[in-house]
């Protein structure tokens, strides 16, 4: 089988390429080809056992998409997106990446014909939520986004069911959780503080808390991320019925939790490097965030992430450190 | 005020024309011009204070959007769509309708620029939401379209509510109950018998009813949403907040309960000219259909319909009929 991971550049987009090419299979097919595809030149995953095709491209200029079609790739990962931030910064941008990219996408499979309908998995955001929010808010909430970002995502499941339900495609819309521990440098962006103030500790380096512990947010690890990906491509969506965007399972904890629980896997010198520095920006931003999530859904679906913030973290050793930290 | 109105030839458009030409005015501003747009030339109304300019155009070409948008108008009633029929047997005329062309003119507003900043009124529809439904499906009810026109207008909602919080326009998407009774010849849309079992007796002539009395449904009068439309179009969408899409009120009747508050109104010699002529795919398509909502934020906004179907009888025989029908 072939598949392509639109993003193929981005963090959750390379995970995939190496589970894909560690595993060699999806759903208990053999994979025959890889096409990784995004606006600058995908890493090359090494090791593979099949051919592995990287291109550079941009999904929301006309013939892209064709292009990508030209193969008909059995399943289709649409990872693609400018994030919240820029999205909201930079309104034509936003719309042409993530509404007109999504459609391009979406009508290139219709205009291939032929009988072709691939498998799409397309990630979509908790930001199609707005709040005021339940506590918990469950996969029956209504999407009323409050950025830009967030109605672009919305959009993108309506047009997925709709071309799902006319059989142009079999997709599935999947809502990530904030990826915490997200590998790499600390960025900019108001919810980067949530990995920061696990992985640079971890590493020996200061990081800097912006908000009180009592802030509460919704996480699952790099590793869950692309364990979404893969369930999501493989289930029968039969049973997912025409309601095709799910909220991914995650974790809700408070800051002060996940601080609880790197003291107890680290230790206290390794927790004394986090510096509280209140920024009320960012707390200000961080509170019209949502918090908790009923994906019960999802998990009757067979999709599963981590259960304590804990495991969380272990994950990020493992997965990132090699095993160590900087005691 | 300059008030455009795009679908200006449709009944609802029409009979809106004719409200404000009666009214010389709206929300108490004077009304210096009206402008009708559609697809086929509108009908003029007779009888305005004002220069009245009718447009033949279609909203999904380049430059007609932009057109509209010379003359700046203080209101914009968005009324122009391709019907759920078409739009479910005709993919890309309804994409390009009723997304392409809501895009294309929200698009126009922005470019205007120089702090232009109308009222936007978009009518949206019910079928916004999917089955399986809840007994009274309320404003926060998650829109799961099973057609493409329900998904085409639950992303007109998502535009609208975006470039509204983005200040390009201020806008609100009413839902409207199904029109009762619908004037006119009998039609072939699926749902046409609601109004023929009322309006066909009346005139004499018979009616045929193809569902069980059993069959319950969400209606309100021609007038009640001409009624809708100059509300919306009139109240401080600050109160509203940044939810901008309201399902309208309507009466939620059995087809039996029609023909009783016809037989109340008219006798029993009008009501035997309904002959049941059962059809098994309209009773199935009918099946799928919403029954009754919970419109308690659009009545909490001043939106007003009918308490009685009698009530919607009456409408018809005085608004259509001149006051009198053929006992």
């Amino acid at each position: 089988m072939h598949i392509l991971i639109i993003g193929g550049a981005g963090m959750v987009g390379a995970k995939l390429a190496q589970r894909l090419v560690r595993d060699g299979q999806l759903g208990g097919r053999a994979i025959s080809a890889l096409t990784l595809q995004d606006v600058v030149v995908p890493g090359y995953p090494s090791g593979a056992g099949f051919p592995v095709v990287t291109l550079q491209g941009d999904l929301s200029v006309t013939g892209e998409a064709e292009r990508l079609m030209a193969s008909r790739p059995d399943v289709i990962f649409h990872l693609a997106a400018i994030v919240s931030g820029e999205a909201e910064a930079d309104f034509d941008k936003g719309y042409r990446i993530n509404l007109d990219g999504t459609r391009y996408l979406f009508d290139a499979i219709r205009a291939v014909g032929d009988g072709y309908r691939p498998r799409v998995v397309f990630t979509s955001s908790i930001a199609v939520f707005g709040a005021p929010f339940p506590d918990a808010i469950p996969d029956d909430f209504f999407t009323t986004p409050l950025t830009s970002y967030g109605t672009q995502k919305a959009i993108g499941e309506l047009l997925l069911s709709d071309y799902s339900r006319r059989g142009i495609f079999d997709g599935i819309a999947i809502r990530l959780p904030t990826i915490c521990v997200r590998p790499g440098k600390p960025n900019k962006a108001a919810s980067g503080f949530f990995s920061n103030i696990i992985r640079e500790p971890l590493a020996g380096l200061e990081a800097v808390l912006p908000v009180s512990e009592a802030v509460r947010h919704w996480h699952a690890s790099p590793r869950s991320a692309v364990g979404f990906l893969v369930h999501a491509a493989t289930i029968d969506l039969a049973i997912v019925g025409p309601r095709r965007a799910v909220t991914m399972p995650g974790l809700s904890v408070t800051v002060g939790e996940q601080i609880e629980a790197l003291r107890k896997i680290a230790g206290e010198r390794v927790v004394s490097r986090i510096r509280r520095e209140p920024d009320e920006t960012i707390t200000r931003i961080v509170s019209g965030w949502s918090e908790n999530f009923d994906a019960s859904r999802a998990r009757s679906l067979g999709f599963t992430s981590e259960a304590t913030f804990e495991e969380i973290i272990r994950v990020h050793i493992d997965d990132e450190l090699g095993g160590h930290f900087v005691a």
